[in-house]
């Protein structure tokens, strides 16, 4: 290996050089193992608490043997089909591999590198921070109040004729709150002309009220609002990759274009339709994630937690003793939650998806044989 | 719907405006219909001629209930089983949600927007082309000879201290021209020192003959060539989108940094360590595709076509009636090809992929049919 032949895979772009170094997370298998556990409890990853839909399930077993083919390039029956069960027209809808594919489009599409930037609050979704710097774009942020509520002015204060996009999370990850929906309403009418308003609504089933909090039976009305939402949550789909971002026809048009042909895969495609075709279990994990949500929200104030109100299949706490530790006696009892001290800044706080009943009880199971044990 | 709103959907980067707008092609139910028939042989997009392999179906099929959880993020075991099947160390591999992923964080991590230049033949991957503009990185493109050989001296000729990378692909596509191997190496010897060669071996199973063809046997001799793969064809996972990028780990670690935590999704990893299991199905599929290539160059020639030699799951050719005509006719009788007067500028070529011995004969005898005609 000579001097002369490393630089090319040594020299890379220098926004680059500035990404943390990877590290995978361990996976169920690898904590059982460390732990000797024959069963872990997963409240880490807000994925949906009664797995995946029957029909989901069964659509994919059928499919199982078409997947040498190559899916319609752009997925325009799957779109189709969202603008249905949506209430919109077909030609809002982008599809992605994930939300976090079209917060990419989104971002390589309207921001121009070094000149351009972006606002959101902080902390806010890993994904804005990431793919900003990747791009190139200067992001912008302000600190949420200290009860993780919104600061509209300072966000709007950080907007120029350079702002491409501002980016907010309702309801918000990983606190759970979730502003009034005429919030945004106002927001929208405050930013500078050129910019996008994107309202990443990936919990907002879960609010039970759209009526009240969300944008996308407002779209329409809004043209400088774009809406993402996600199939990885009340639809069941999180490992498979789905989401969408509705917006006006042009801006998706500009998406479509560059977007790479075959970035959905053919099972999403098949297992999305089926996710909003099963209504059945889509009502019943609105209804369990509620019912469990108020389990939690009970049951941690009375172990003295300090528990965020949520409406998102989430829930933000800060618990009696060291969040650390008591991220680390969970484990051991095999219950997984998210603490939120790396990506979120926040030593002392923790977070635990509302799962089944079952998964629920035995994390609050768990934390009450720490505090007892102490 | 006020001016000023609009804009906020209207103005994208310059970039942006330049791509061509988004248009679906028919799927094979839509041909179906247009054209009143019953069954429709798809050979235009060089997809697995066997389907799925039966254990890649049957694991889809046991994990179906597997999909509301995220996969583990960076697929790191999939990553070791790809590093075991072809014999690499497990920090070279990157795996991306399809090689269009790998080629987009190749040129985000490596080429300066606005400074760098990537350079490749013309025609090449149309990915290259569209994500180097999306990247605002300047392509320098050098035609290949009249028989679809290489011109290395005008390719290296096209280089300077601003290219970070230079494209090959080879087999090279819609040709099937394949260089042998020394001629890859002699390439990475004349490169300037921060460049990097991504040489694309989409379609190298199909040559049977890696040590005459493929770099990433002698890749850790060469430092400065990164070699893509596809599980798309040979492995039949086209519609599950699965490929990988194999580098220096330092380059590697790099892509990891910027790669999206869940881009690969969580069927495409079992799928993709089943059809590495799966030798059976993997050396029928190479068996196959080298039995139906000898008899479609014997029948291509047999009916006055210009046939180009491959080594690859497909054959371009050129017939001695006009493309477009053939390309029509063939459609009205149930058989797809890739016409390559569009995305690769030769309206007289077509490309057909390599089926099963049924799909060959049927797609040879209603070419007879077309030709009896006249």
């Amino acid at each position: 290996m000579t001097a002369a032949r490393c630089r090319a895979t040594s020299q890379v772009r220098p926004e680059v050089m500035d990404f943390s170094p990877y590290s995978a997370g361990l996976s169920i298998d690898e904590i059982k193992e460390r732990y000797g556990l024959d069963t872990v409890v997963k409240l880490a990853s807000n994925e949906n608490p009664l797995g995946a839909s029957p029909l989901v399930q069964q659509v994919i077993r059928s499919h199982a043997g078409h997947v040498f083919r190559y899916a319609q390039s752009g997925n325009p029956r799957l779109a189709r089909s969202i603008a249905a069960f949506f209430g919109l027209p077909a030609e809002c809808v982008v599809t992605g591999n994930g939300s976090d594919e079209v917060i990419d489009l989104l971002i390589r599409a309207k921001a121009r590198p070094g000149t351009d930037n972006i606002v959101a609050f902080d902390p806010c979704f890993s994904m804005y921070t990431v793919l900003a710097r990747l791009c190139g774009v200067e992001l912008r942020q302000t600190p949420l109040n200290a009860d993780f509520s919104f600061n509209w002015d300072a966000l709007v204060g950080l907007t120029d004729e350079n702002t491409a996009i501002v980016f907010v999370t309702t309801p918000d990850n990983p606190s759970g709150y979730t502003p009034p929906v005429e919030e945004i309403v106002t927001l929208a009418g405050r930013l500078p002309e050129q910019c996008l308003l994107v309202v990443d609504e990936a919990y907002m089933d879960f609010t039970g009220d759209r009526d009240a909090y969300s944008m996308l039976p407002r779209l329409m009305q809004h043209p400088n609002v774009c809406v993402l939402r996600t199939f990885s949550k009340s639809m069941g789909l999180a490992g498979l990759r789905l989401g969408f971002g509705a917006m006006q026809p042009e801006l998706a048009d500009y998406l479509k274009r560059i977007r790479p042909p075959f970035s959905v895969n053919i099972l999403a495609e098949h297992a999305g339709m089926a996710a909003m075709e099963d209504t059945v279990f889509y009502n019943e994990t609105l209804r369990v994630t509620a019912e469990g949500r108020e389990y939690l929200n009970r049951e941690l104030a009375a172990l003295g937690c300090t528990v965020y109100p949520s409406r998102a299949n989430f829930i933000m706490f800060q618990a009696p003793i060291d969040g650390g530790e008591l991220h680390e006696q969970l484990l051991r009892r095999g219950i997984i939650l998210r603490p939120l001290n790396k990506g979120y800044g926040l030593p002392r706080h923790m977070r635990v998806s509302v799962g089944s009943r079952q998964e629920n009880s035995a994390f609050i199971g768990a934390f009450r044989e720490i505090m007892h044990a102490r």
